[in-house]
């Protein structure tokens, strides 16, 4: 069989295995029924399920994508069958308590099975990566009764699920919502109100959809801190696991986009009075928790979604690569600039110089990412199942730190990633004969949902590096030290010389723009501060791999060695330009009006 | 009436009479007919006829791209009717010739009239675009009989023209082209052979489509010196101005495009036998100037279209830019990071730094790239009408150096300001009911055709540098230090003293580069070398246009001010790293074999 081109199996256990030991998780109860064996069996049983049911229709969901007909969301037939196979083969369940029919996965473990969906076909996966976010949700904040009447058919797939936040008028100002729940004499709530952005809103491909809906409820505070969380069902459960009353959420029309078509994306209106559950309009809710304190709960999603977002982002750039690498290594064109006899055959253009930099360009990227977002997952173990309250308590603190950039780097590379995918295909990757076109189409989504990479930005300058005095950023550079210390008496030492100056600089450069003195300034440049901070914790990671290579000559583990130093050669040097800008508390946005544009 | 979304005409006007002084090319014989007024007039003409005929069906030709329907090519009507409009204007013909018709407008000008219909559509603006190329290289290369039965029909748009170069098996590399031309008794030739990625190959928009194509005549020399070049009309003249027999030149196939749909894209087999002039197969053509000659004929046109290509990139850019601005001058969401209070109303979006400084980027790049391709067609009326064969001279030489920079900067920066605007609209500027969206996917073409990044990096550093013992840099460097120079003692001293300091440096690591000793090493990092470059020259550009907005203050001039220190603080300190890698002679690429990717 020739090598896959949705993802890299090799690079996968890599990374779990001679990186990340994830076998040694096995040590520890939750875990303990799982062996590198389960491991194993389970990446078979991905990577043989994404590319005989998900990776063939990616290209036909594109070219069909969900219409509303009757006021049903019609998709291609694949769509159903795919999650069909997804759920029956348990894979839904993965990570889950077994006391839901879960695996117990690990998650490191549960995100590259997952990655192997996102990169065969992103618009299929992202229902069940919706529904396994919002059944973890509820796992943290619901109450028994949410968890034993929503969890376990999601978990079984046979409901699927959404987050419903943003409204036309508020997207990334959660703040300014205006969907009002009003509680009723039983405990539920009604609601009524707008939303738009759902992903996976409606749809004919289960039985039932689970929403969990942000919401006001009257006389709360104004704002976010104001910001109730409900479950609310398109159909009402009856009680008895049974399904009753058609809740009044409706489906009011559905987004189009530039690619990410097989997800189809929608607007709902709550409370519209089309449906009457109990004989009368509004949409029936339940309270998460308690009142006010939505937002926090619904971050434990949107942090685990962010990670996600960024993982989809590397699997879309992934696959994106190993096609052009297949596609270099057999088109021929021209000769070497340096061959002028015109009679001597066309080579591969794998041989000509300028592919192979791009090549390892988007190598360094997709394997960056990839070795970002199973670093985070790795974290989450930690975070969940580490012995000591120390370790978990580092571990959350510094996916505190690495999560904006676990969302938006690759969401950022990925896509360049695509981009050099087009380009070594020339022309014929700019059409829709080759696949490489809607990857980048696909992956343009991802410096959008989930927070914009503005957000991002302000995230990790404005919150996340001043969090507990800081504590988030000493913590991410002594994890960096560590490699670097260790990368001492290496051919790798000068690079972990240039790196350990590089987290120097923007440890100083992080303490000059909050000494600014003036909020507006210091983060004024925000967005730039997350490009350099990522370049940083990608150039560790590319420390880490090489050191994990150790002495080994394969040319699996030569090409880790080519990447990092191509990573540290061509891109790392790039982020002394960033901080010397951000360093000069440079005023040429905040000084130039609107009207000036 | 609102500002135009497609094109500023203020930034035209101040390009056009504030900085490149076109109104001073009346005093010159070609020209002698026009003035300011004229000038204006046929702005108008341009904003008017692309505002009302050909902004309209952009969208719609998106949505349904030509269809092959009984083997003809089936349009959207709407681009017969606005292509109509154009020709009947007399906009074919602006530059050309009085004796043909035209307007013997200068070339400055007509760029800046054509950018119209590329910003507000790109692919119905291809089919005149060209035409006017291949009538253009018809009056240079072509016989008095060629241009006398092709040009007239061309440039009054009764027939459109192509150019038909790749073949499936050569793209980039035209020494490998297969297509075969063999001499007749009567002086024409027959042609056999495929041709792929053929512009405007087929349609119905026009009686006749004069095809110029690259053939080699059995013979000849190997590979790009066996080239010919032919006319090869769909339909054969009759001679006395009437059309006569259908050649042998067939419609193929359509390439479907991720963007650029507008424009239909063919295969076009050559002497397939489906016809039979003169009752036989093979497609008939006609030599233009001498055999083997023929790519360096071609290249009168790839040249001129490498530029348009580069002035496209551009104007797609700036129609993103301008949707951009307007979206962020009215949608309201959230506060700015240092508003805490949740009760103020949101504001408009253009309020938030980050959105700002995405704003100022894309100006800075659109702007930038504007001047950059005006600033090359004034150096084509410098070529062409300047008094003395030394000034001419000049000019020829600063354009070959320009030209590849000229292609390649606006097609990758263009793109980066279509996708900052997608990133200004959010969610919604990844849906189709924003134009953005369109605007991107048509962009990404630009870096492809017409020479990809790759090989403009290769005429730049490989010849273009080096040629005329590496006159052609010198030249660049003389005429930036002529800027830097006017700067001195104004507030423009300091990033004037960088630009000379980059100047120096490139010239420096050419030296370097071209001491390697080893054209393999030198080439190596080709492309990082041409976007250095480019963005010296456009850091150039932009102080141009600084020192030529004077002390006026107006908010146009500031913010054309406000750019220009944009892109010298943010963009320009990038080019230091470039140069530090290729200094370094950096190996990591040549030395990563394929089998390690």
């Amino acid at each position: 069989m020739p090598p896959s081109l949705i993802l890299s199996r090799r690079d996968l256990e890599f990374l779990l295995h001679e990186w990340l030991d994830v076998e040694g998780l096995v040590e520890r109860p939750r875990y303990a029924e799982h062996s590198r064996e389960t491991f194993d069996a389970v990446l078979d049983l991905a990577e043989r399920i994404a590319t005989e049911h998900f990776a063939p229709h990616n290209r036909t969901a594109d070219e069909h994508e969900p219409r509303m007909v009757d006021g049903r969301v019609q998709l291609v037939p694949e769509v159903a069958d795919a999650l069909r196979v997804f759920a029956d083969a348990g894979l839904m369940a993965g990570e889950f308590d077994e006391e839901y029919g879960g695996m117990q996965l690990p998650h490191t473990v549960g995100q590259a099975v997952f990655a192997w969906f996102k990169a065969a076909n992103v618009g299929t996966a992202a229902y069940p990566f919706l529904t396994m976010a919002n059944a973890r949700l509820l796992l943290a904040h619901g109450s028994e009764e949410q968890k034993a009447t929503y969890v376990r058919p999601m978990v079984e797939g046979r409901w699927f699920g959404t987050m419903a936040l943003s409204e036309p008028q508020a997207g990334s100002s959660l703040a300014d919502i205006t969907t009002r729940a009003e509680r009723q004499d039983d405990g539920s709530y009604r609601l009524t109100g707008n939303k738009t952005w759902i992903s996976a809103g409606d749809h004919e491909l289960t039985e039932n959809i689970v929403h969990l809906v942000l919401a006001k409820v009257p006389g709360g505070p104004p704002g976010v801190k104001g910001i109730s969380l409900f479950v609310v069902p398109k159909v009402l459960p009856a009680g008895d696991g049974s399904l009753g009353e058609r809740n009044d959420v409706v489906l009011a029309g559905l987004n189009h986009k530039m690619g990410y078509r097989g997800t189809t994306n929608t607007l709902l209106n709550f409370g519209e009075g089309v449906h009457t559950p109990g004989g009368r309009a509004g949409a029936v809710g339940f309270l998460v928790g308690e009142e006010h304190r939505g937002l926090t709960y619904m971050f434990t999603m949107m942090n685990e979604a962010r990670i996600g977002v960024g993982m989809g982002a590397t699997a879309l750039g992934y696959t994106g690569y190993l096609h052009a690498l297949e596609y270099a290594r057999t088109r021929t064109q021209g000769r070497p600039p340096t061959d002028r006899d015109p009679t001597t055959p066309p080579v591969r253009i794998v041989e000509h110089t300028d592919v192979r930099r791009m090549l390892l360009a988007a190598k360094s990227y997709v394997e960056g990412g990839l070795a970002l977002g199973l670093y985070c997952a790795r974290l989450v173990d930690e975070e969940q199942t580490a012995e000591s309250t120390d370790d978990r308590g580092r571990a959350r603190l510094l996916l505190e730190v690495l999560t904006p950039i676990a969302k938006s780097w690759p969401s950022q590379w990925g896509l360049v990633a695509d981009d050099l995918a087009i380009q070594v295909h020339g022309g014929y990757g700019y059409t829709r004969d080759h696949a490489v076109e809607q990857f980048y189409r696909d992956n343009r989504l991802n410096p959008i949902h989930e927070g914009t990479a503005g957000i991002q930005g302000l995230d990790l300058l404005g919150r996340k590096v001043v969090m507990q005095g800081g504590a988030g950023l000493v913590l991410l550079g002594e994890t960096i030290a560590a490699t670097t210390a260790r990368a001492a008496g290496t051919e790798w030492a000068a690079h972990a010389a240039d790196l350990d100056a590089l987290v120097a600089r923007l440890g100083a450069v992080t303490a000059t723009l909050w000494g600014a003195g003036d909020p507006a300034v210091t983060l004024a440049n925000a967005t730039y501060y997350l490009e350099a901070a990522g370049h940083v914790v990608v150039g560790w990671l590319w420390l880490e791999q090489a050191l994990a290579t150790g002495g080994r000559t394969s040319d699996f583990h030569e090409g880790k060695r080519a990447a990092a130093r191509y990573f540290h050669r061509y891109e790392l040097p790039t982020v002394h330009t960033r901080l010397d800008l951000l360093e000069s508390l440079d005023r040429t946005v905040l000084d130039t009006p609107e009207r000036w544009l």
